[in-house]
Protein backbone atom coordinates (compact mmCIF):
# COMPACT_ATOMS: atom_id res chain seq x y z
CA UNK A 1 0.00 0.00 0.00
CA UNK A 2 1.08 3.40 -0.95
CA UNK A 3 2.40 5.87 2.04
CA UNK A 4 0.63 9.11 1.52
CA UNK A 5 3.17 11.69 1.09
CA UNK A 6 1.71 15.03 -0.50
CA UNK A 7 5.39 16.37 0.25
CA UNK A 8 6.42 14.77 -3.17
CA UNK A 9 6.80 16.05 -6.26
CA UNK A 10 8.09 14.51 -9.26
CA UNK A 11 8.71 16.65 -12.33
CA UNK A 12 8.55 14.52 -15.28
CA UNK A 13 7.79 13.75 -19.18
CA UNK A 14 6.54 10.57 -20.05
CA UNK A 15 9.06 9.85 -22.49
CA UNK A 16 11.42 9.76 -20.82
CA UNK A 17 13.73 6.51 -19.10
CA UNK A 18 15.17 9.27 -16.59
CA UNK A 19 11.98 9.97 -15.11
CA UNK A 20 10.57 6.65 -15.82
CA UNK A 21 13.52 5.35 -13.09
CA UNK A 22 12.01 7.59 -10.30
CA UNK A 23 8.83 6.31 -10.91
CA UNK A 24 9.74 3.17 -10.42
CA UNK A 25 12.09 4.15 -7.41
CA UNK A 26 9.20 5.64 -5.82
CA UNK A 27 6.97 2.68 -6.65
CA UNK A 28 9.12 0.33 -4.89
CA UNK A 29 9.08 2.60 -1.80
CA UNK A 30 5.29 1.91 -2.03
CA UNK A 31 5.45 6.46 -2.30
CA UNK A 32 2.74 8.25 -3.20
CA UNK A 33 3.55 11.52 -5.27
CA UNK A 34 2.53 14.35 -7.69
CA UNK A 35 3.50 13.45 -11.13
CA UNK A 36 3.56 16.62 -12.81
CA UNK A 37 4.09 15.99 -16.67
CA UNK A 38 6.67 18.65 -18.02
CA UNK A 39 6.69 20.40 -21.89
CA UNK A 40 10.12 20.79 -22.43
CA UNK A 41 9.49 23.17 -24.71
CA UNK A 42 7.74 25.55 -22.31
CA UNK A 43 9.31 24.75 -19.01
CA UNK A 44 7.13 25.79 -16.33
CA UNK A 45 8.72 27.87 -13.88
CA UNK A 46 8.58 25.44 -10.74
CA UNK A 47 11.37 23.07 -13.36
CA UNK A 48 13.62 26.43 -13.64
CA UNK A 49 13.46 27.21 -10.21
CA UNK A 50 13.93 23.62 -8.68
CA UNK A 51 16.59 22.91 -11.75
CA UNK A 52 18.40 26.11 -12.39
CA UNK A 53 21.77 25.14 -13.50
CA UNK A 54 20.86 22.17 -16.18
CA UNK A 55 16.89 23.13 -16.12
CA UNK A 56 16.18 19.48 -17.25
CA UNK A 57 13.91 16.86 -15.68
CA UNK A 58 13.47 14.72 -13.66
CA UNK A 59 13.27 16.92 -10.64
CA UNK A 60 11.92 15.37 -7.09
CA UNK A 61 10.78 17.86 -5.21
CA UNK A 62 10.81 16.49 -1.62
CA UNK A 63 9.12 19.17 0.44
CA UNK A 64 10.37 22.26 -0.50
CA UNK A 65 13.63 20.21 -1.71
CA UNK A 66 14.95 19.71 -4.66
CA UNK A 67 16.63 16.70 -6.08
CA UNK A 68 17.73 16.49 -9.56
CA UNK A 69 19.41 13.48 -11.72
CA UNK A 70 17.92 10.16 -11.90
CA UNK A 71 20.93 8.06 -10.24
CA UNK A 72 21.15 10.84 -7.77
CA UNK A 73 17.19 10.11 -7.20
CA UNK A 74 17.15 6.76 -6.78
CA UNK A 75 20.37 7.39 -4.18
CA UNK A 76 18.22 9.55 -2.17
CA UNK A 77 14.64 7.93 -2.34
CA UNK A 78 16.85 4.36 -0.90
CA UNK A 79 18.49 6.47 1.85
CA UNK A 80 15.45 8.56 3.62
CA UNK A 81 12.83 5.68 2.92
CA UNK A 82 15.60 3.45 3.78
CA UNK A 83 13.24 0.71 5.57
CA UNK A 84 11.52 -0.13 2.46
CA UNK A 85 13.03 -2.99 0.03
CA UNK A 86 16.38 -1.72 -1.01
CA UNK A 87 17.40 -0.47 -4.33
CA UNK A 88 20.94 0.17 -3.78
CA UNK A 89 22.69 -3.37 -2.31
CA UNK A 90 23.83 -2.67 1.01
CA UNK A 91 27.51 -4.17 1.23
CA UNK A 92 29.85 -1.61 0.01
CA UNK A 93 31.13 -3.28 -2.87
CA UNK A 94 28.31 -4.86 -4.24
CA UNK A 95 27.49 -0.83 -4.55
CA UNK A 96 30.61 -0.35 -6.67
CA UNK A 97 30.03 -2.76 -8.76
CA UNK A 98 25.78 -1.65 -9.60
CA UNK A 99 26.98 2.45 -9.68
CA UNK A 100 29.97 1.26 -12.20
CA UNK A 101 27.07 -0.67 -14.47
CA UNK A 102 25.06 1.97 -14.15
CA UNK A 103 27.82 4.66 -15.50
CA UNK A 104 28.56 2.18 -18.03
CA UNK A 105 24.56 1.89 -19.12
CA UNK A 106 24.60 6.15 -18.77
CA UNK A 107 27.66 6.83 -21.11
CA UNK A 108 27.73 3.76 -23.57
CA UNK A 109 24.20 2.75 -23.46
CA UNK A 110 22.12 5.81 -23.56
CA UNK A 111 25.01 8.04 -26.18
CA UNK A 112 24.60 5.04 -28.87
CA UNK A 113 20.86 4.82 -28.87
CA UNK A 114 20.37 8.67 -28.64
CA UNK A 115 22.91 8.63 -31.84
CA UNK A 116 21.11 6.27 -33.79
CA UNK A 117 17.91 7.96 -33.11
CA UNK A 118 19.36 10.66 -34.42
CA UNK A 119 20.69 9.25 -37.33
CA UNK A 120 17.03 9.14 -38.69
CA UNK A 121 16.61 7.45 -41.95
CA UNK A 122 20.50 7.66 -43.06
CA UNK A 123 21.46 4.17 -42.57
CA UNK A 124 25.05 4.32 -43.33
CA UNK A 125 25.19 6.94 -40.21
CA UNK A 126 23.71 4.55 -38.08
CA UNK A 127 25.46 1.52 -39.08
CA UNK A 128 28.60 1.97 -36.86
CA UNK A 129 26.21 2.70 -33.69
CA UNK A 130 24.06 -0.45 -34.30
CA UNK A 131 27.42 -2.54 -34.34
CA UNK A 132 27.98 -0.60 -31.10
CA UNK A 133 25.47 -1.78 -29.81
CA UNK A 134 24.77 -5.61 -30.68
CA UNK A 135 28.46 -6.24 -30.71
CA UNK A 136 29.69 -4.57 -27.57
CA UNK A 137 27.31 -3.00 -25.24
CA UNK A 138 24.56 -5.69 -25.09
CA UNK A 139 27.18 -8.39 -25.21
CA UNK A 140 28.96 -6.83 -21.92
CA UNK A 141 25.57 -5.72 -20.54
CA UNK A 142 24.58 -9.85 -20.71
CA UNK A 143 27.49 -10.90 -19.54
CA UNK A 144 27.14 -8.75 -16.56
CA UNK A 145 24.02 -10.22 -15.75
CA UNK A 146 24.79 -13.79 -15.85
CA UNK A 147 27.80 -12.66 -13.44
CA UNK A 148 25.83 -10.93 -11.06
CA UNK A 149 22.33 -12.05 -11.01
CA UNK A 150 23.55 -16.17 -10.09
CA UNK A 151 20.57 -17.72 -11.91
CA UNK A 152 18.11 -15.19 -10.46
CA UNK A 153 15.78 -12.94 -12.17
CA UNK A 154 17.30 -9.41 -11.63
CA UNK A 155 20.56 -7.97 -11.98
CA UNK A 156 20.88 -8.04 -8.54
CA UNK A 157 19.63 -11.08 -7.27
CA UNK A 158 16.11 -12.41 -6.59
CA UNK A 159 14.60 -8.44 -6.20
CA UNK A 160 14.69 -5.48 -8.67
CA UNK A 161 17.59 -3.16 -7.83
CA UNK A 162 19.68 -0.03 -9.46
CA UNK A 163 20.86 -1.72 -12.17
CA UNK A 164 17.61 -3.33 -12.95
CA UNK A 165 15.93 0.33 -13.05
CA UNK A 166 19.25 1.85 -14.83
CA UNK A 167 18.93 -0.47 -17.45
CA UNK A 168 15.20 -1.17 -17.70
CA UNK A 169 13.72 2.71 -18.18
CA UNK A 170 15.67 1.94 -21.85
CA UNK A 171 13.72 -0.77 -22.66
CA UNK A 172 11.00 1.31 -24.18
CA UNK A 173 14.09 3.32 -26.38
CA UNK A 174 15.55 -0.42 -27.39
CA UNK A 175 11.99 -1.12 -28.46
CA UNK A 176 11.22 2.07 -30.08
CA UNK A 177 14.58 1.56 -32.10
CA UNK A 178 14.02 -2.21 -33.05
CA UNK A 179 10.15 -1.03 -34.61
CA UNK A 180 11.34 1.67 -36.74
CA UNK A 181 14.43 -0.34 -38.51
CA UNK A 182 12.13 -3.67 -38.74
CA UNK A 183 15.21 -5.26 -36.83
CA UNK A 184 14.95 -7.42 -33.18
CA UNK A 185 17.68 -6.88 -31.28
CA UNK A 186 17.26 -8.14 -27.93
CA UNK A 187 16.83 -11.87 -29.59
CA UNK A 188 16.82 -14.48 -27.53
CA UNK A 189 19.75 -16.57 -29.12
CA UNK A 190 22.61 -13.97 -28.67
CA UNK A 191 21.07 -12.46 -25.18
CA UNK A 192 19.01 -15.35 -23.49
CA UNK A 193 19.77 -13.64 -20.20
CA UNK A 194 18.63 -10.69 -21.27
CA UNK A 195 15.65 -11.46 -23.00
CA UNK A 196 14.39 -13.21 -20.05
CA UNK A 197 15.24 -10.35 -17.40
CA UNK A 198 13.61 -8.07 -19.37
CA UNK A 199 10.17 -9.86 -19.40
CA UNK A 200 10.73 -10.05 -15.71
CA UNK A 201 11.61 -6.64 -15.51
CA UNK A 202 8.39 -5.31 -17.36
CA UNK A 203 6.51 -7.68 -15.05
CA UNK A 204 7.08 -6.33 -11.96
CA UNK A 205 4.76 -4.63 -9.81
CA UNK A 206 6.87 -1.46 -9.23
CA UNK A 207 7.42 -1.16 -12.79
CA UNK A 208 3.87 -1.62 -14.66
CA UNK A 209 2.26 1.92 -16.15
CA UNK A 210 5.55 3.80 -15.69
CA UNK A 211 7.15 2.59 -19.23
CA UNK A 212 5.90 4.70 -21.95
CA UNK A 213 4.35 2.88 -24.91
CA UNK A 214 5.83 1.82 -27.99
CA UNK A 215 3.54 3.08 -30.40
CA UNK A 216 3.48 6.58 -28.49
CA UNK A 217 7.00 7.04 -28.58
CA UNK A 218 6.97 5.77 -32.29
CA UNK A 219 4.74 9.08 -33.13
CA UNK A 220 6.78 11.19 -30.96
CA UNK A 221 9.88 10.06 -31.86
CA UNK A 222 9.01 10.87 -35.53
CA UNK A 223 8.10 14.53 -34.48
CA UNK A 224 11.32 14.76 -32.99
CA UNK A 225 13.27 13.51 -35.92
CA UNK A 226 11.11 16.13 -38.19
CA UNK A 227 12.26 18.77 -35.44
CA UNK A 228 16.06 17.36 -35.24
CA UNK A 229 16.02 17.20 -39.19
CA UNK A 230 14.49 21.16 -39.46
CA UNK A 231 17.24 22.12 -37.16
CA UNK A 232 20.06 20.58 -39.48
CA UNK A 233 18.67 22.40 -42.48
CA UNK A 234 18.60 25.60 -40.65
CA UNK A 235 22.50 25.33 -39.39
CA UNK A 236 23.35 24.43 -43.11
CA UNK A 237 21.27 26.32 -45.06
CA UNK A 238 24.03 28.76 -46.56
CA UNK B 1 49.14 8.06 11.45
CA UNK B 2 48.50 6.01 8.19
CA UNK B 3 46.78 2.72 8.75
CA UNK B 4 49.08 -0.06 7.42
CA UNK B 5 47.03 -1.67 4.73
CA UNK B 6 49.65 -3.66 2.59
CA UNK B 7 45.70 -4.93 0.93
CA UNK B 8 45.26 -1.71 -1.15
CA UNK B 9 47.05 -0.88 -4.57
CA UNK B 10 46.35 1.91 -6.47
CA UNK B 11 46.33 2.13 -10.37
CA UNK B 12 47.34 5.34 -11.20
CA UNK B 13 49.22 8.01 -13.47
CA UNK B 14 50.85 11.62 -11.91
CA UNK B 15 49.05 13.88 -14.15
CA UNK B 16 45.66 11.98 -14.33
CA UNK B 17 43.18 14.39 -11.80
CA UNK B 18 41.18 11.39 -11.66
CA UNK B 19 43.62 9.25 -9.59
CA UNK B 20 44.95 12.64 -7.68
CA UNK B 21 40.49 12.09 -6.50
CA UNK B 22 41.36 8.61 -5.17
CA UNK B 23 45.31 9.43 -3.94
CA UNK B 24 43.42 12.22 -1.34
CA UNK B 25 40.69 10.19 -0.34
CA UNK B 26 43.25 7.86 1.04
CA UNK B 27 44.92 10.25 2.53
CA UNK B 28 41.81 11.73 4.22
CA UNK B 29 41.49 8.49 5.82
CA UNK B 30 45.26 7.79 6.43
CA UNK B 31 45.58 4.44 4.62
CA UNK B 32 48.76 3.31 3.38
CA UNK B 33 48.90 2.06 -0.26
CA UNK B 34 50.75 0.68 -2.90
CA UNK B 35 51.21 3.17 -5.92
CA UNK B 36 51.32 1.91 -9.03
CA UNK B 37 52.18 3.70 -11.93
CA UNK B 38 50.57 3.20 -15.67
CA UNK B 39 52.01 3.79 -18.46
CA UNK B 40 49.17 4.23 -20.49
CA UNK B 41 50.94 3.41 -23.65
CA UNK B 42 51.45 0.19 -22.74
CA UNK B 43 49.07 -0.71 -20.39
CA UNK B 44 49.81 -3.57 -17.33
CA UNK B 45 47.82 -6.97 -17.22
CA UNK B 46 47.17 -5.81 -13.89
CA UNK B 47 44.81 -3.12 -15.31
CA UNK B 48 43.85 -5.12 -18.15
CA UNK B 49 42.81 -7.14 -15.74
CA UNK B 50 41.05 -5.62 -13.35
CA UNK B 51 39.26 -2.49 -15.46
CA UNK B 52 38.24 -4.79 -18.36
CA UNK B 53 35.57 -2.77 -19.97
CA UNK B 54 37.34 0.71 -19.68
CA UNK B 55 40.92 -0.21 -19.23
CA UNK B 56 41.40 3.19 -17.81
CA UNK B 57 43.27 4.23 -14.27
CA UNK B 58 42.44 4.78 -11.55
CA UNK B 59 41.89 1.38 -10.24
CA UNK B 60 41.67 0.97 -6.48
CA UNK B 61 42.45 -2.96 -5.70
CA UNK B 62 41.53 -3.50 -2.16
CA UNK B 63 42.51 -7.48 -1.69
CA UNK B 64 41.35 -8.94 -4.62
CA UNK B 65 38.66 -6.38 -5.40
CA UNK B 66 38.74 -3.97 -8.19
CA UNK B 67 36.83 -0.64 -7.74
CA UNK B 68 37.20 1.50 -10.61
CA UNK B 69 35.88 4.92 -11.73
CA UNK B 70 37.18 8.26 -9.13
CA UNK B 71 33.40 9.10 -7.58
CA UNK B 72 32.93 5.00 -6.85
CA UNK B 73 36.07 5.12 -5.54
CA UNK B 74 35.68 7.57 -3.01
CA UNK B 75 32.37 6.54 -2.01
CA UNK B 76 33.88 3.35 -1.48
CA UNK B 77 36.67 4.32 0.59
CA UNK B 78 34.16 6.35 2.67
CA UNK B 79 31.94 3.11 3.42
CA UNK B 80 35.07 0.87 4.16
CA UNK B 81 36.53 2.83 6.39
CA UNK B 82 33.79 5.06 7.91
CA UNK B 83 35.50 5.43 11.20
CA UNK B 84 38.22 7.81 9.66
CA UNK B 85 37.27 11.83 8.54
CA UNK B 86 33.87 11.44 6.08
CA UNK B 87 34.26 12.78 2.87
CA UNK B 88 30.45 12.02 1.29
CA UNK B 89 28.23 14.30 3.74
CA UNK B 90 26.34 12.49 6.10
CA UNK B 91 22.76 13.96 5.88
CA UNK B 92 21.32 12.58 2.61
CA UNK B 93 20.06 15.56 0.54
CA UNK B 94 23.50 17.46 2.00
CA UNK B 95 24.75 14.01 -0.02
CA UNK B 96 22.30 14.90 -3.24
CA UNK B 97 23.73 18.32 -3.40
CA UNK B 98 27.33 17.49 -2.92
CA UNK B 99 26.86 14.53 -6.04
CA UNK B 100 25.27 17.00 -8.13
CA UNK B 101 28.24 19.30 -7.91
CA UNK B 102 30.24 16.39 -8.30
CA UNK B 103 28.07 15.48 -11.97
CA UNK B 104 28.37 19.23 -12.78
CA UNK B 105 32.21 19.23 -12.36
CA UNK B 106 32.54 16.09 -14.59
CA UNK B 107 30.40 16.69 -17.21
CA UNK B 108 31.43 21.00 -17.68
CA UNK B 109 34.51 21.66 -15.91
CA UNK B 110 35.92 18.22 -17.07
CA UNK B 111 35.07 18.80 -21.14
CA UNK B 112 35.58 22.18 -21.13
CA UNK B 113 39.45 22.14 -19.77
CA UNK B 114 39.76 19.09 -22.11
CA UNK B 115 38.57 21.03 -25.25
CA UNK B 116 40.80 23.92 -24.45
CA UNK B 117 43.92 21.50 -24.24
CA UNK B 118 42.93 19.47 -27.13
CA UNK B 119 42.49 23.15 -29.60
CA UNK B 120 46.59 23.96 -28.86
CA UNK B 121 47.30 26.56 -30.62
CA UNK B 122 43.92 27.36 -32.41
CA UNK B 123 42.73 30.61 -30.93
CA UNK B 124 39.52 31.00 -32.90
CA UNK B 125 38.88 27.32 -31.74
CA UNK B 126 39.71 28.00 -27.97
CA UNK B 127 37.32 30.81 -27.58
CA UNK B 128 34.05 29.84 -26.87
CA UNK B 129 35.20 27.00 -24.31
CA UNK B 130 37.54 30.11 -22.63
CA UNK B 131 34.32 31.85 -22.26
CA UNK B 132 32.21 28.74 -21.33
CA UNK B 133 34.96 28.36 -18.89
CA UNK B 134 35.11 32.14 -17.24
CA UNK B 135 31.51 33.10 -18.05
CA UNK B 136 29.53 29.89 -16.91
CA UNK B 137 31.42 27.24 -15.35
CA UNK B 138 33.71 29.02 -12.76
CA UNK B 139 30.98 31.75 -12.41
CA UNK B 140 28.45 28.86 -11.25
CA UNK B 141 31.29 27.41 -8.84
CA UNK B 142 31.65 30.50 -7.54
CA UNK B 143 28.30 30.98 -6.09
CA UNK B 144 28.21 26.92 -5.22
CA UNK B 145 30.85 27.88 -2.79
CA UNK B 146 29.48 30.87 -1.24
CA UNK B 147 25.93 29.08 -0.84
CA UNK B 148 27.34 25.94 0.56
CA UNK B 149 30.73 26.74 2.39
CA UNK B 150 28.65 29.26 4.92
CA UNK B 151 31.99 31.63 5.28
CA UNK B 152 34.26 28.01 5.75
CA UNK B 153 37.03 27.14 3.81
CA UNK B 154 35.81 24.65 2.22
CA UNK B 155 32.92 23.77 0.10
CA UNK B 156 31.20 21.29 2.80
CA UNK B 157 32.31 23.78 5.72
CA UNK B 158 35.07 23.68 7.75
CA UNK B 159 36.73 20.41 6.09
CA UNK B 160 37.12 19.06 2.96
CA UNK B 161 34.95 16.80 1.70
CA UNK B 162 33.48 15.71 -1.86
CA UNK B 163 33.00 18.50 -3.94
CA UNK B 164 36.51 19.70 -2.63
CA UNK B 165 38.54 17.14 -3.69
CA UNK B 166 36.74 16.11 -7.63
CA UNK B 167 36.90 20.27 -7.77
CA UNK B 168 40.26 20.80 -6.51
CA UNK B 169 41.68 17.76 -8.33
CA UNK B 170 41.11 20.10 -11.55
CA UNK B 171 42.96 22.86 -9.92
CA UNK B 172 46.51 21.71 -11.79
CA UNK B 173 44.42 21.52 -15.02
CA UNK B 174 43.33 25.36 -14.61
CA UNK B 175 47.05 26.11 -13.62
CA UNK B 176 48.41 24.40 -16.80
CA UNK B 177 45.68 26.73 -19.02
CA UNK B 178 46.66 29.77 -17.64
CA UNK B 179 50.18 29.30 -18.20
CA UNK B 180 49.89 27.95 -21.32
CA UNK B 181 47.74 30.60 -22.56
CA UNK B 182 49.51 33.46 -20.97
CA UNK B 183 45.98 34.59 -18.94
CA UNK B 184 44.99 34.12 -15.44
CA UNK B 185 41.36 32.41 -14.95
CA UNK B 186 40.99 32.22 -11.50
CA UNK B 187 41.44 35.80 -10.33
CA UNK B 188 40.57 36.98 -6.91
CA UNK B 189 37.75 40.11 -8.17
CA UNK B 190 35.99 37.65 -10.34
CA UNK B 191 36.27 34.65 -8.16
CA UNK B 192 37.18 35.80 -4.76
CA UNK B 193 35.57 32.42 -2.91
CA UNK B 194 37.28 30.17 -5.38
CA UNK B 195 40.88 31.92 -4.66
CA UNK B 196 40.58 31.48 -1.06
CA UNK B 197 38.93 27.95 -1.15
CA UNK B 198 42.24 26.85 -3.60
CA UNK B 199 44.72 28.08 -1.04
CA UNK B 200 43.24 26.35 1.36
CA UNK B 201 42.47 23.22 -0.93
CA UNK B 202 46.41 22.86 -1.73
CA UNK B 203 47.70 23.56 1.69
CA UNK B 204 45.61 21.24 3.25
CA UNK B 205 47.50 18.23 5.01
CA UNK B 206 45.61 15.41 2.99
CA UNK B 207 46.55 17.22 -0.23
CA UNK B 208 50.03 17.81 0.39
CA UNK B 209 52.20 15.67 -2.81
CA UNK B 210 49.33 14.73 -4.60
CA UNK B 211 48.97 17.39 -7.20
CA UNK B 212 50.83 17.13 -10.13
CA UNK B 213 53.85 20.10 -10.80
CA UNK B 214 52.44 22.74 -12.55
CA UNK B 215 55.99 22.90 -14.92
CA UNK B 216 56.15 19.01 -15.24
CA UNK B 217 52.40 18.79 -16.37
CA UNK B 218 53.72 21.61 -19.31
CA UNK B 219 56.18 19.18 -20.91
CA UNK B 220 53.56 16.48 -20.27
CA UNK B 221 50.65 18.50 -22.45
CA UNK B 222 53.39 19.78 -25.19
CA UNK B 223 53.98 16.13 -25.57
CA UNK B 224 50.56 15.32 -25.51
CA UNK B 225 49.53 17.72 -27.62
CA UNK B 226 52.03 16.98 -30.60
CA UNK B 227 50.35 13.63 -30.53
CA UNK B 228 46.93 14.90 -31.24
CA UNK B 229 48.24 17.29 -33.81
CA UNK B 230 49.69 13.94 -35.75
CA UNK B 231 46.46 11.94 -35.11
CA UNK B 232 44.30 14.69 -36.47
CA UNK B 233 47.25 14.89 -39.47
CA UNK B 234 46.72 11.34 -40.05
CA UNK B 235 43.05 10.83 -40.09
CA UNK B 236 43.08 13.80 -42.52
CA UNK B 237 45.76 13.07 -44.68
CA UNK B 238 43.76 12.31 -48.22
Amino acid sequence: MAEKNSDLKLLSAWYSPMATRAKIALNIKGLEYENIEEDLNSKSDLLLRSNPVHKKIPVLIHGDKPICESLIILQYIDEVWSNGPSILPRDAYDRAIATFWVSYIDEKLFVCTKSILEAGEDVEKKKPHFEQLEEEILVRLEEAFNKYSEGESFFGGNKIGLIDIMFGSFLPVLGLIEEINGKKVLVDDKFPGLVNWAANFTANSAVTGTLPEIDRLILFAKAQQQKWALAYKATSAN
